[in-house]
């Protein structure tokens, strides 16, 4: 350790092989996934969500997950998480040995519905099922509750911030670890962000989650770092900002993850990710998705000149 | 005048028929911009840089400019801008009767030379020539310095931000009403805007100009947020992000406006601008620049569902 080298000050969550791949139409070849989940961890990136627990005939694209959980246990230091949308898909995930669970808790009750056909109190009673399945099974394991629609819903508009605390509250009562925001639906705004996260944390204080933010109307990294001037230490995001906006063809749905690593690098906030390697990272997912369009306006543009990098604890 | 009435809080400052067209190498029609600049004066736009006076043999695109300022100034209400880079342009614009005048000085001795062949000495004394022009000729117009490569260069790398402070106002002391910061090169960061604009502000107070962010890297909304935070109040950005960075083709240049009052207006933070009109604006500019791509992130995905914009004074 030398003087220059800094521990990570946020955590960059990569999502892209879960949110990511689960949004597009083909299906990367599980040997393409683990050489990209390879390609993730070799930038730095320390945490991935690698896959989803749920029936293949409903995401063909996931049906490999425990393989690529397995896969991705052999690399140490790297925390391995799995969305799980019911105990069944959560049991599998832990028998996987997964290290972190997230679950998608809907902060609207229409899209609640819409989505998973189950009222909020219902997730929440899946929260305290799980939570309860993961106290027996793997005690180690942490849950996360993704509160989705946080900052406004597709189908009812408004999401009352009022709602989205007492979500937020229910699932951590239920056993939770932590519950993250999540912008599904690119509707959120700088000022949004910073007063409910405000607000989550004076409810549940250090159990606030991830800021989940999508860049759907360009707004994705502005709201990234208003999160992070109210605290915030965990952001998800994705490798080309994989994970599209089923209602805006062409329109990028995750933040990308080059582009907040270089933000936060730029600004003197150490990731603990190499942003040469990270962008060096692209080629192994767009070989396994041949033609599908992948972002990321710093991968495009480059380097600025002078660039340097801090160098970190490995 | 209603209780929902509120004045605009922030100036967006269109540079689109300035800093866009002269990026592009197609020349608009006269009568295609004239349709274009009413179309952003319907929207609310207040202030728009409408062209330069420079040489009609390096920049055809902007030979129209005298009739260009000529129509604009038929708008009530709308402060008429022009770049000038010189005194001899100076001279041009005050007879043609703009109301401000930009001029661009760079902050990065190496730039300063490679794009204008001077050193930065002798574009403040041509900032001291023209505020000497203006006080003869038109002592009402309004000289705004453009401070350009004020957070890198893309020829010399890193610029002192003691050289930012030092030439803003040196361009204050020669006669500039106001001196603006602009990240020519897209290599500035949110900590660095905030940073900048408060060492600028202890240097010249309220004499502190616009934040012209490029979006090369992605950042172009998180800067302004970051600019807004530490006070900045007016913005610079061009309709469809037109303006593009010469070093990344494809990459946006220029802030999209769409997306700059997009950002605003969900903050509740009045720009004044009606943001479907605004978005209406692109009609105008695409049918005078056929086939020339522009950006926007909020017309592609459109405005989310339950959107209501203030109503704002006229």
């Amino acid at each position: 350790m030398n003087a220059r080298v800094r521990e990570p000050e946020v955590l960059i969550s990569e999502v892209g092989p879960r949110d990511g791949l689960q949004s597009v139409k083909a299906t990367m070849p599980t040997a393409q996934k683990l050489r990209w989940i390879d390609a993730l961890v070799a930038s730095g990136l320390r945490e991935i969500e690698v896959g989803s627990f749920v029936p293949a005939r409903l995401l063909p694209q996931m049906a490999d997950t425990a393989e690529v959980v397995r896969h991705a246990l052999t690399h140490p230091g790297v925390t391995v998480m799995a969305l799980v949308p019911n105990a069944r898909g959560a049991e599998s995930a832990l028998r996987a040995g997964v290290h972190k669970l997230t679950i998608p808790v809907s902060a609207s009750a229409a899209h609640s519905f819409a989505n998973v056909r189950r009222t909020r109190e219902e997730m929440i009673e899946e929260v305290r099922a799980i939570a309860c399945l993961r106290d027996d099974i793997a005690p180690g394991v942490k849950i996360e509750a993704g509160i989705s629609t946080a900052f406004g819903c597709s189908i009812q508009g408004e999401v009352k911030e009022d709602d989205v605390v007492w979500v937020a509250s229910q699932c951590i009562a239920a056993g939770a670890d932590e519950a993250g925001l999540s912008d599904s639906t690119g509707m959120a705004n700088p000022a949004q962000v910073r007063r409910l996260f405000n607000k989550v944390r004076g409810a549940i204080g250090d159990k606030t989650g991830a800021a989940h933010m999508h860049n759907t109307r360009g707004l994705g990294l502005a709201n990234c770092l208003a999160a992070y001037d109210v605290g915030v230490r965990t952001f998800d995001s994705s490798l080309g900002g994989l994970g599209g906006c089923p209602y805006a063809p062409g329109a990028s749905g995750n933040v990308v993850t080059e582009d907040l690593v270089f933000m936060f690098e730029a600004m003197g906030v150490s990731t603990g990710v190499d942003l040469q390697r990270v962008i060096a990272a692209r080629e192994a997912l767009q070989a396994g998705l041949p033609g599908e369009p992948i972002y990321g306006m710093t991968p495009e543009a480059g380097l600025p000149k002078g660039w340097v990098q801090g160098v970190y604890a490995t």
